[in-house]
């Protein structure tokens, strides 16, 4: 596979944008959405930021409070054996898979760019928490445009779980909030760009706890409010890249070919890549083929290394003619974008058996 | 709280089920779905039933093969110390929580009354697994009657998780299905009786895994089928007998103080209740009191002791002036019933402060 990553990479590091307040760092733009508005290019950008901290000893979560709308710090000591600080992302309760604070808070705000290599960061948040149910944040948005209408599709986490926000623009200034789409523990979800035999679609990605892995599942919708008969699409694969956990990352092109997904997955080492799955023109819950190896992954400096390192993570593409432009988060830290054939990432595809 | 226990409980047992073909036993009849039809009650039957093995040494794990239709059974050593057996309706890989295989295999099946207190088991399963996504077993269906149309929500059991199927009847003979109405993890769904200011609300039980608890949240539909705006409605307590798990038990009913929902809820050690929430009437969405104890607790021996003992679970209630006859199974074994007096239930609410 023939991978042109931009000369600019990263493109937009947390050097580049200014904090939403003096009190906070920037630690992350990263894991955009993508959309072409108004002959630029978009980028809803992931923006991760903490409370500023002079004393290495303390780890600080910031919650957003939806009733007086500001960020309240919780504060451990990092030396405090009740808890686990390991995973750099997250604070745990010792011994425990779950988390129980995050240590960044992410929203949304807009970089926009007139060649898609150099960006100009808004100076304010698009969308940033709030209600109850956003009280860690809102996270890896994707952008789906649908006549006139931008839909995004969001992870919003709060301590009763990650469940996926739902929101609209025409804009890009003014947003509608749609509620919660599909709820905890849901994330990676996409909306295809039309409808397919007169109804909406998704792919999505639950975590089931009892039985079950994180895999890509598709759900369908008469009025992109109210979403139904789920149905499971396509899991990790054992002996593959993508054994870990799995989910859909932009939004599906057409081709000739079929339905054309970029996916991410990690492996168990939590190295994530992306892939392609090609599904069924005229029935999406129809997986055809699927590439064996990464069309991506992480491999230069600022792919490897980072707040949370070997990670290409992308929540948008945007296709023109046979050039595919993957915009893609880098080890939780900055953006950047490579540039991969059309017919090679189809070429790629290994078609399953019938 | 008076609780009138019928003198015939448990009113069905295992013995009283025949199998659904003679190499099978059964294990369980439980957690039935309540309905009156054509002047009957009828209880929708979860019956559990395993592989006839006269070998202690062997665990077998029943499995519906949705392309032969039929079903397969996978065997263990009950020594193997790859995997770990300590809960009897499980098969666990040694040291995770989740499980990969159940002991038995649940199904529906009809069981008809005049009185409410000696039932007939009909000779046929009303519904048996069909779909991928239903091969552990379909489980705890909740009844719930709109115009001449009993819908059933259940649970639909596989590998990729445990989701919630949605199934509807006019004559307890034919059973249209609907596909999964709620992705994994999601049990504990039940539906409202009628439409609340042009709406369809079910309440739901996800199980969040990154972060969250086994809680009740509320969801809207405008058609049955495709469901979002997806609410926390209520959680745990940390110093209460719902301070495990807890989800919504028998479909809620109108009362001139609000929608009345028993759900059910367990503890740390795994103690199932029944206690009471009185949601608004024209917006459920909004707790307006709940019961500080249970309203029902497993005391005498057939709820103390069985296949997973001190369990009371209902899935149906049938209301009649001030009677609330209570249909509940016990240690994941049998059935019962109760009955409590309405406005016991409802004077022992607490309030919640505004």
């Amino acid at each position: 596979m023939n991978v042109y990553r931009y000369d600019e990479n990263p493109l937009l590091t947390p050097a580049d944008v200014k904090p939403h307040r003096p009190d906070y760092e920037v630690i992350g733009v990263f894991n955009a959405g993508v959309a072409e508005f108004n002959g630029e290019i978009i980028l809803l950008l992931r923006v991760a930021e903490r409370p500023r901290s002079n004393d290495p000893t303390i780890v600080k979560a910031p919650v957003f409070n939806p009733i007086t709308g500001d960020l309240d710090v919780v504060s451990f000591h990092r030396e405090d054996i009740k808890y686990d600080f390991s995973d750099p992302r997250t604070i745990r309760l010792a011994g425990q898979d779950s988390f129980i604070y995050l240590t960044s808070l992410s929203y949304f705000r807009i970089a926009r760019s007139k060649d898609g290599h150099h960006f100009t960061v808004d100076n304010q948040p698009l969308l940033f928490p709030t209600t109850s149910l956003e009280t860690f944040g809102i996270e890896d948005p994707r952008i789906t445009k649908i006549d006139d209408t931008y839909f995004i599709s969001f992870s919003e986490v709060s301590p009763v779980g990650v469940g996926t926000g739902f929101a609209s623009t025409k804009d890009f200034i003014h947003v509608d909030h749609h509620g919660m789409m599909l709820a905890p523990e849901n994330k990676d979800v996409v909306l295809f760009p039309e409808k397919i035999n007169g109804k909406y679609y998704v792919l999505h990605r639950p975590v089931p706890k009892s039985t079950g892995a994180p895999e890509i599942w598709i759900a369908e919708s008469d009025n992109l409010r109210y979403w139904g008969n789920h149905r499971y699409l396509m899991g990790l694969r054992s002996d593959h890249w993508d054994s870990g956990r799995l989910g859909a990352g932009a939004a599906p092109f057409r081709t000739e070919q079929g339905w054309l997904e970029l996916y991410h997955a990690a492996d168990e080492n939590q190295r994530y890549c992306m892939g392609a799955v090609l599904l069924d023109l005229e029935d999406p819950s129809k997986v055809l083929a699927r590439t064996n190896q990464p069309i991506l992954a992480p491999e230069v400096d600022y792919e490897t290394d980072g707040f949370f390192g070997n990670v290409v993570f992308s929540c948008g593409a945007l296709q023109d003619g046979d050039t595919v432009k993957i915009y893609y988060g880098v080890a939780d830290t900055s953006m950047a974008c490579a540039e991969l054939s059309l017919q090679e990432i189809l070429a790629s595809l290994t078609y399953l058996e019938d």
